[in-house]
């Protein structure tokens, strides 16, 4: 059996070495030579906020994407700076561009949906490399490669049927594209959200954009991922997150369909952007 | 000569009375009778973060908007909630509304764009009751009153050249309309921008959106205001307000030209909505 080729980079902020090394074992440990990784050295660069300036990160992006070798392309770590080069990765991407699995979260979600927005059938949420500094982090390591080595189910979040199409996005990281030419439209879809670090004020100030917008009012219902870390606010917000979700969706008549297993965490699961393709099916 | 008639409601988060003791105060030593000072009630409630649940601050709003012996409503305070009560507010606003003043900005500006967009001939941004409460406040007070009392042309942005109409809103709460129906259409305006407590990356993240806006792209160009009290960034974003701002006017060919007198400050000026129309023109 040909082993699984994945590539590496860093579409917003950088990653250590000494990440890719930890990631490099556990992937060898776990699958042995079912799986090859290259990190690309440009996710150890470093330009201010960024792990290279945009047009090192975009050019790395599109030699990974257009490959013919690679299979996978898995973001390094979400941070900042994804959303700046989605016009320059959307100008060079070739039809190989379109068979590949990517995959990744947060920051990265701005280039994901633009990817899934042209059509390609096999982009994910889920774990990356930079999760393995988290406590307990090689669970979501070993996830997010199983879910790309063998397309492992229970990698995926337990809500995602097969036949619904759903999306994940970090809320703040979506409300940045409405309004652009990266707006996604999820007619149909299932739309799971999660936050971290945000108050709550801003969590509402979001989700009251969010279901304000006529495209994200023909998605076929909200889920709710973790929303962690909320900095404490002066005077208390005096709502949870959950009610605060179930208010927007009641205004936007957009339905509240409960909680996702999703969230900057080692818990985070695989969302596929539409329905799940295998990789068969998605080459055909 | 008739007193100007003010009325103060709270749009987001609450005031203390003390606010309203010490503007009234003000405004009596400054302007005599010539200005009548109405605080409603609703800005010293409280309800979570809010003066008021949303059904109480949108009444007061409307209240004092359709109130035939008012002269101007004066947003007390930011914080957050404004853009809450739009659609409420746009609801229940009668023919006597659009003849009046509005003054307000920060959270405010969700409403003052949804009046503007609304046709409303007399909204600007600028200083509010609550600024009393930052030191030598008292003099960002006196503009907003000079503004509405006797409409003062020192109390303008020193750009404000009254045939180039202009907007001003904190980047934020601007970004926060994009893509819902209140986004605003801003062509052939100069649009002003200040900030504060936002790190570097989220300016640029703001900057970003903002300016793959279609709308905003026709724009006769972006002024920037003060950008205050940035919190410190790990690693250094590397990048001045102004080098961002820079960057994301040329990227989008929106013109930039240069900087503002506004800010979250007591050196904030006023910024109209349009072109400036005096009373009698704004009611013939």
């Amino acid at each position: 059996m040909r082993a699984i080729r994945i590539g590496v980079a860093a579409p917003g902020s950088r990653i250590d070495a000494a990440i890719a090394a930890r990631v490099t074992q556990l992937a060898e440990a776990q699958f042995g030579r079912r799986v090859v990784l290259h990190f690309h050295p440009q996710c150890f660069l470093s330009c201010g906020h960024f792990a290279g300036n945009d047009k090192t990160r975009a050019a790395t992006f599109l030699e990974l994407a257009n490959d013919p070798e690679l299979d996978a392309v898995w973001m390094a770590r979400g941070g900042y700076g994804a959303a700046r080069i989605v016009p320059r990765v959307l100008a060079g991407l070739t039809p190989l561009a379109a068979e590949k699995a990517y995959l990744g979260y947060s920051d990265a979600g701005a280039l994901l949906s633009a990817l899934y927005a042209r059509g390609f059938a096999r982009v994910a949420h889920g774990p990356m490399p930079a999760d393995s500094l988290r406590e307990g982090g090689d669970k979501a390591v070993l996830r997010a490669l199983s879910f790309l080595v063998e397309q492992a189910p229970d990698a995926l979040e337990s809500s995602v049927d097969g036949a619904t199409p759903t999306a994940a996005f970090n809320l703040t990281i979506l409300c940045h594209l409405l309004g652009t030419p990266h707006e996604p439209d999820l007619t149909g879809h299932i739309v799971m959200l999660e936050e971290v670090s945000e108050h709550l004020y801003r969590i509402d100030r979001a989700l009251c954009q969010l279901t304000r917008n006529t495209k994200m009012q023909r998605a076929a219902g909200l889920r709710l991922g973790r929303v962690s870390l909320i900095p404490p606010s002066d005077p208390e917000f005096g709502q949870t997150p959950e009610e605060i979700i179930r208010h927007w969706c009641a205004d936007s008549a957009i339905p509240y369909l409960g909680s996702a297993d999703i969230g900057h965490d080692v818990e985070n699961k695989i969302v596929p952007f539409g329905v799940l393709r295998d990789r068969k099916r998605a080459k055909t």
